[in-house]
């Protein structure tokens, strides 16, 4: 059964999996981390959180889609203590981010590890358009 | 690209982010835990499952939906020996939940941890309306 | 508020959970692991992830549906080290299971655990019908 994908590709990966995936008006995101354009991870927590909403803007604008899109997130976390320490820095991000009070649901789990071993949080989002 | 959101805001993180969103006929929910209306969590597992379940129910009504609705569960979990050990508890409190067999899909991972030392088990819903 | 749900019950659990949930045209998968169908776990990662997507496989045809209709993967492994160690024969077990180039989304964590202690992966996907 044949389906009409849009698919965005980008970074050292693109060949084993696309950043989005849209079908209809859901758009599936990979999980993004906080690195910047050279692959470097950001210092900490809450400069991981902006650089990982950058990457995620950067695949809903290939979609011609906007934080606003945006409807359901989970954070993977390495650190909940370090994440709760660091929850006023990382949701003055995220609000950055969405430019205002976020519209989405979330969930906030802490895992043993990320792609990366100095990756602190991995962000994955459902957007619909 | 402005979409047509519903959100249902409640408890101590309003703010950051709603326990439901309705796009369409699809609603997401945010992780639910097992705590009481006080935030103190359930003692064991089953009665952690049974807060959880609680909450779900309060969000999906909140959509003019039941647990009819869910089509997909993913549990986090602290323990998995725990967790295989209470395992006839807490399908017992699920079943009593959804009010006999769930039509879901389910997935169950261990977790390093989840947003309150204390808690066991958290439960992410997909519904369809 | 009912809703028409088609379900795939299978394997020891059937009556806990369904294997893959319709509603429309999206369709959720219970996370796939990487066992035979004696429930014997394959001996190493690449193994285990093969005997995953022909799981996978598996349900997508109960709906009719074939590995083109994948929109979205989650992967739960076990030990990222070992992952990463072995990534080429997983994906080259992944892209076997594809027939080609995977058009989906994907999201890679290490959890402390699956549901048996012998898994080294567990993929949860969701199709487009």
């Amino acid at each position: 059964m044949s389906i009409d994908k849009k698919l965005y590709r980008s970074g050292p990966y693109k060949d084993l999996f696309a950043q989005g995936v849209q079908v209809g008006n859901v758009l599936y995101l990979s999980g993004q981390v906080g690195v910047d354009d050279k692959g470097k991870a950001g210092e900490d927590l809450t400069a991981q959180t902006t650089l990982a909403y950058a990457s995620i803007k950067r695949v809903l604008s290939e979609f011609g889609a906007g934080m606003e899109n945006i409807v359901d997130e989970t954070f993977f976390v390495t650190n909940m203590t370090e994440f709760m320490g660091s929850v006023e820095g990382v949701y003055t991000a995220r609000a950055e981010a969405y430019g205002g009070t976020p519209e989405v649901s979330q969930t906030v789990v802490q895992v043993v590890a990320l792609v990366q071993p100095d990756l602190k949080i991995e962000i994955k989002c459902v957007a619909q358009l």
